[in-house]
């Protein structure tokens, strides 16, 4: 079975944007052991497009595309697909509900070119969008088998994994079915060096790092004909690497290292809250990306100016003056606040020089404090020496400040 | 002239690194005017590169392969390309020269394999690489130029713009150039239809709608003989459509929604802060996302907990105990908070149901209210029902915040 992608769009063409649907996609049907041949992008152009999609239907079984099923008239997948698997475009009533209903739920009408979304080559079936109004669907004809997403990666994403997934996995009748563990404080050099030898002992299940921002992800990926023989070939391996090098794991698979310290707060009835001063918010923002985050974070402060520092965390003007606004004692201070005006029992706080300007000699751009205040512990602050443009040192110092959290948390446990 | 671009590389197709060469390669060839009509992926298979790329010399100009230049076995463009045209692999001296210079210059000596990155088919000519080892190389054919660069994103990108862009150019004597108008507050069905007529009479410029999160962006796309004359073909059409839909336009080209109302603020001389609940603090990330954000924005309050909101934004517990967390009271007492305790002269808050959780039938999941407090104006709130999951209804509300602060602003601005 031989798979095909084509991305769909002249913006794709213009490199107006990144195309990571393919890389998604490549990444998934390698999971579900579905080889990928060719990977290619088309513009807006009916007739390259049929060409293309032509070809793909000649010298391969799965032909995945993204993009191009909007309401506008450079939107033209779902024409090109009909006219090459031979079946004529028509109204899908589930289609049609589905479009209408997402324009009445928000208050509007519908313009006659939303209703293009409803049209779906005759005997497709729809693919739900759980996410924006272009629903997908899959057509086959001979073994051909056409898989139509949306360009958005936010709508592609959930379709993939909700419908599509299920699809080629049942048709491929091969499991290929990973762990991924999850590290965070370690580097990828430094980690895959600790586990040379378990990586090249192994042929299945295979042992393989991705570096992450700021974190390290060890993927064993085992093939099998059940879920249940797949684990047994991986647990003798991840025990190996938990022996090694298990400290440094926070999680695994999709857990995020913001939902693994929201389990350990939760469990332990601890609370949090944040004071942020160059991240302007990302800290309390990931925080809160997991559902039920309210049980244990409390809030903080946005303190982007020296003014709401002093009033609103009770950092002293004197610590300012003496130290700056990037400093370790101002990161404590910053700390201490949050959990005072919060009564939250944690407090995390970030400052630093996120650039491109306002660096120095002695602290130059990408200079950032956390500062810890906890039940029990002096409250301190760490200094970390960030690299990067603007948009990624903050990532990174919002990394940093979990890998803290992280690593209090840890200490209080076997304290 | 049509051009073409192969990106080589079976870990390409395995998912494991972006494609972000290809996105770089096709706005460099906008920008010389040469038109891109296709991109592919291919692994690292002899038969099947051979096969694609007999393809792209049969019916492409300009044929660009980047990856598969290195000294390993994996490594087939240069034989792949010396099969096509044609031409077989040879040593240059010129490049064993650069090879072996760089080895040196390390101290290292050079293995035979390495020795690989000096064959070239004949008739070619190299391409310096000011970072790499691997040399990279352009050859010509009945007309048909390959233009053979590595993949490193660090390498590629230096030699396309020392080497390859002043060859495009000089070939291609045509500019194409850009500029894209972006939009909030509009979807983009319905901005299509009000632009149809100019969309349809264009033919130079081209006019085009591109859907993002929340916004819609108008890239009108000249051709000519230079930017000056492009400019002067692009002005009438962007009249007609600020004449249309000019009130939707927040900015040009590269600029965000967030950069457009700082450089707004800073100008009018306000300062804001604001008052996060669902969004934790994305809203915040955003606004000092832009560098310089701190001469307008002063911080705020991110009021997770009711407890927060009452303490730190002095919203009356009788108003929580009325209306609920997610209100419209609630909001609009958040964001005269904010500016109470902050001082800005404006607030903008915003608190909803980000899900999976929380909802019921009079506030589903996706309903949000974003408050605004500012002078002049009698502090106020607006509901929005957005729609998605956890992660989009968060964007979603963030946008629609900076959506409310622009119509204050424009408003302001009005009286």
């Amino acid at each position: 079975m031989r798979a095909e992608i084509f991305s769909i769009g002249t913006e794709l063409l213009l490199g107006q944007i990144v195309d990571t649907n393919a890389a998604f996609i490549a990444q998934r049907l390698a999971e579900v052991g579905v080889p990928l041949f060719y990977k290619s992008t088309v513009g807006d152009n009916p007739e390259r497009l049929r060409a293309e999609l032509r070809r793909g239907y000649e010298r391969s079984d799965i032909i995945i595309c993204t993009g191009g099923l909007g309401p506008t008239e450079d939107d033209i997948t779902s024409a090109a697909i009909a006219d090459v698997w031979g079946a004529p475009l028509e109204i899908f009533p589930e289609a049609q509900e589905f479009v209408e209903g997402i324009f009445h739920s928000r208050g509007r009408t519908l313009t006659a070119n939303q209703l293009k979304q409803a049209m779906l080559p005759a005997g497709a079936v729809m693919i739900p969008n759980p996410v924006g109004t272009a629903p997908g669907f899959m057509i086959e004809k001979d073994g051909r088998t056409a898989i139509v997403l949306p360009g958005p990666p936010n709508e592609m994403g959930p379709m993939w994994r909700e419908t599509v997934a299920h699809y080629l996995q049942a048709r491929s009748g091969q499991i290929i079915f990973s762990r991924t563990l999850r590290f965070v404080g370690i580097g990828e050099g430094a980690l895959e060096l600790e586990l040379r030898d378990v990586i090249h002992a192994q042929e299945n299940p295979t042992v393989a790092p991705y570096a992450k921002t700021g974190e390290v992800h060890i993927r064993v990926t085992a093939k099998a004909t059940s879920e249940a023989e797949a684990r047994a070939l991986i647990a003798p391996v991840e025990g190996r690497i938990r022996d090694i090098a298990g400290e440094y794991i926070y999680g695994v698979d999709e857990e995020t290292l913001e939902e693994a310290l929201g389990i350990t707060l939760r469990a332990r009835g601890l609370t949090l809250a944040v004071a942020e001063s160059c991240t302007g918010g990302l800290l309390g923002g990931r925080i809160t990306a997991v559902p039920g985050s309210s049980d244990y974070f409390l809030g903080g402060v946005i303190s982007y100016s020296n003014e709401v520092k002093v009033k609103l965390l009770g950092v002293s003007a004197a610590t300012l003056d003496a130290y700056g606004a990037v400093s370790a004692e101002t990161a404590t201070e910053m700390a201490t606040g949050a959990t005072r005006v919060t009564g939250a029992d944690i407090g995390i706080s970030i400052t630093g020089i996120a650039g491109p300007g306002g660096g120095s000699a002695e602290k130059p751009v990408g200079t950032v404090y956390i500062g810890i205040a906890a039940p029990g512990i002096a409250p301190r602050a760490v200094r970390a020496d960030l690299w990067g443009d603007r948009a990624t040192i903050r990532q990174r110092a919002v990394q940093q400040a979990l890998l803290e959290l992280r690593r209090l948390l840890t200490g209080m446990e076997n304290n």
